[in-house]
């Protein structure tokens, strides 16, 4: 190890009180991206980061788009060095239902769990954690050399959590700005929480609100029930028909270019720790329940699937009311692996509906969001040297893995930079993201920070 | 016609507009009954009846209950007289949702519907107007003679909307107080614009709210989706199981004591104007969805059914969010008719609902009110005395029909007090109860009062 590296972890380490400090700061400002309510929230907390850039040496600003803005910032001063691009994302999930958290969810505190001690607040680890992770490993590297050991650029986002509407016109339009040799990305987990992993399969996305309509108003059910045709009914069923009792998708064409894992990675994961059996008691389930004969590190990281994300209508306050509605709708989101096809899914899926509505029924759609998976290649020299960067910090072999999740932009910067992301988090699936009382355990945080301290060390060479 | 009927018929009339006016004060209180929040709302309500009673010369208290109050009064001066029970109830049901009402729910105002004058409120209809038939029917007979032909009761009840927990306690524990020689219930519709009713067969209802629970919270669709068990997919099966394909309801021994109609019944049916196309046409709908093969009349009438009145589960707010709830729920209710027990139908919705609950679900289950239904004899003497003055006021033959409706009350009377009831209401179809916008003609109001200040004066006799 140099001398500055050792430095700087001292440093990031040194650092470690001020560095929650700041993380705290972004975490009270509840950017949900979701709601237009906290528009204002989201414009905040870009602020904030654009600010938190300036003070480190970044040429930094808030970009507006047609939705919420971008933060962008640049330290190229290493003429000859690599260049890297780091993406984040500053907006939050919504936090319903409020009742289930143990605390404010902008305010956040430490606590402790399972012995270990973890920040808990909407966003600690998707994704305020995460990227002040980097940043944190930013200022430890300003603070010991005056400078970064490469040219960095980086890209703050706001609405990752609302399916991304602004992002490829923005990277479209700031391509030349935006290139750079690589793209780092943290908005992924460790394989466990002793073994870092750099993520290189990500399942793609298709979002779609469907809604089915009826009579003309909500009806007394005593009066028309029977008769009239129930919207909730008819959902329920379109929601039932798109399973088969294997457990896999009905929808027509649904597994077309779906592949099966390369035999190598399949051996690689057989040798990796990863207990389905836990992974599903931790949140109190026991049994698969997606396709027959998959494991559940396959349902949940190499298999497609379709899931009903929201169901609404008719009466659901407290008490009882007689009624059937006009209308009926729910959220669902199809996750995509290999080679399916974002735009032949959603219209097979509207087929599938379509098929299904029985008279006096209309239906309308609504896209949320659509984007194919997106595979990284695993054996590129950058890679390499991250991943001994990773497995010096932990003491243990980084793994190459998958992830059920999805994270458009890794696609996006493909397709548009032509560069391709090393995505590295140091979240776990016990984080709670998106759910009530989200933490981020203070070991990421901080070795997130060293993990970053010498990963930029690593690439500079 | 006698002269004192006479006098009381253009005393009606000449009350009109300050009828109308107590009307619109009664329906200025929010009194929703399934909604807690509105308690007081509802005491306001039964304080406002007992002291119109009060001034009508009645005996009148607000009466407490275990939940809202009821308002009991009496008028029993005329020894050798006849007795009555009229009952009716001051609750209302919620408004949601309320950016569909046209006005404020709880603001009463006039407005023209196809060329009649209709009072729009919460309540118009359903049930505020309709028993303020009564009431004013009381007034007029009290300013023409100075008492009522007969021995008056009246029972107001402020929880019919929600299932009427404390009815049966309070009726058992004032059955001596309350007993008369028949009920009157008015809480139905006419059989058509023109032509009164008496309705003799109503159906029972059973309200069950289910919850199905899986994962001890909600999860990331990314990080569990496909290998959780998702409650919203296993809630929509259930429902979907619950009819089948033909329309029938799917539950194990459902259609038990379900009996075909009287033939004298069907026959009068067949005469009587009903047309199930225009009826399903008014809200937009053109084909029975319903039993195979049945019409819409004995759809919505006389034969049972199961409806979805609400389901809800998962992220259901402005745009989208990826989560696997940790539970869905659902209201669902029956309609039964003849012979079917509620609690046998209860128990095997809730042995249908276990039979088909996946691994790692568990369900739970709760009440909301259970009635059989009921048939009340079509040829009693009062009957008789009851369709001859109907047929008096509105010149045209008054019908014996059923409603797919249910009136609890009428079960309770027969079963607690040996009581039969005459259901006779001025509603119609259109009334848009239970529904934004709900309305009550003011010639059913006008001639509703007319038609009891008849029957007052026929049963009398």
């Amino acid at each position: 190890m140099t001398d500055t590296l050792s430095a700087a972890l001292a440093r990031a380490d040194a650092n470690l009180d001020s560095s929650v400090d700041r993380l705290f700061e972004l975490l009270r400002i509840p950017s949900i991206s979701t709601d237009p309510a906290y528009a204002g929230e989201c414009r905040a907390a870009a602020g904030w980061l654009s600010d938190a850039l300036g003070e480190l040496g970044f040429e930094a600003s808030v970009r507006e788009t047609a939705g919420l803005p971008m933060v962008v910032g640049h330290q190229r001063a290493q003429d000859g060095k690599p260049s890297v691009l780091f993406y984040g994302h500053y907006d939050v999930q919504p936090v319903d239902p409020l009742s289930l958290w143990e605390h404010n969810p902008f305010a956040p505190t430490f606590a402790e769990e399972n012995g270990r001690k973890v920040i808990r607040a909407r966003g600690a680890s998707d994704d305020k954690g995460q990227l002040m992770t980097f940043v944190e490993a930013c200022r430890a590297w300003r603070e010991v050399t005056g400078s970064l050991p490469l040219n960095v650029s980086v890209l703050f986002e706001g609405e990752e959590e609302s399916g991304s509407p602004s992002l490829i016109p923005f990277v479209e339009s700031t391509a030349e700005e935006l290139k750079a040799d690589v793209a780092l990305v943290c908005d992924s987990d460790m394989w466990d929480e002793a073994t870092p992993s750099i993520i290189t399969m990500l399942r793609g996305l298709v979002g779609e609100e469907v809604e089915i309509s009826a009579a003309s108003r909500d009806l007394h059910s005593g009066m028309y029930g029977n008769a009239a045709r129930n919207p909730l009914q008819v959902l329920a069923e379109i929601i039932a028909s798109l399973r088969n009792p294997d457990g896999s998708v009905a929808v027509e064409g649904f597994y077309d270019g779906v592949a099966e894992l390369p035999p190598h990675v399949a051996e690689q994961w057989k040798r990796l720790p990863f207990d389905g059996a836990a992974y599903l008691g931790a949140v109190g389930l026991s049994v698969p329940a997606g396709e027959a004969g998959r494991s559940v590190l396959e349902q949940i990281t190499s298999r497609p699937t379709c899931e009903i994300n929201g169901v609404s209508g008719g009466y659901t306050g407290e008490g009882f009311k007689t009624v059937i509605p006009a209308k009926a709708s729910a959220k669902i989101s199809f996750r995509l692996v290999g080679e399916q096809d974002p735009q032949k899914i959603r219209e097979a899926f509207r087929a599938h509906v379509r098929a299904r509505l029985p008279e006096d029924c209309t239906v309308r759609f609504s896209e949320h969001g659509g984007s194919p998976a997106i595979t990284v290649p695993a054996d590129g020299p950058m890679l390499t040297k991250a991943l001994a960067a990773l497995t010096d910090e932990w003491g243990k072999e980084a793994a190459i893995a998958g992830t059920g999740g999805s994270i458009p932009i890794v696609g996006d910067f493909k397709r548009r930079l032509r560069m391709d992301s090393l995505l590295i988090g140091f979240a776990h699936a016990d984080d709670r993201i998106h759910s009530p009382n989200e933490k981020y355990n203070l070991e990421s945080f901080h070795r997130g920070i060293r993990s970053w301290v010498r990963i930029l060390d690593a690439l500079a060479r």
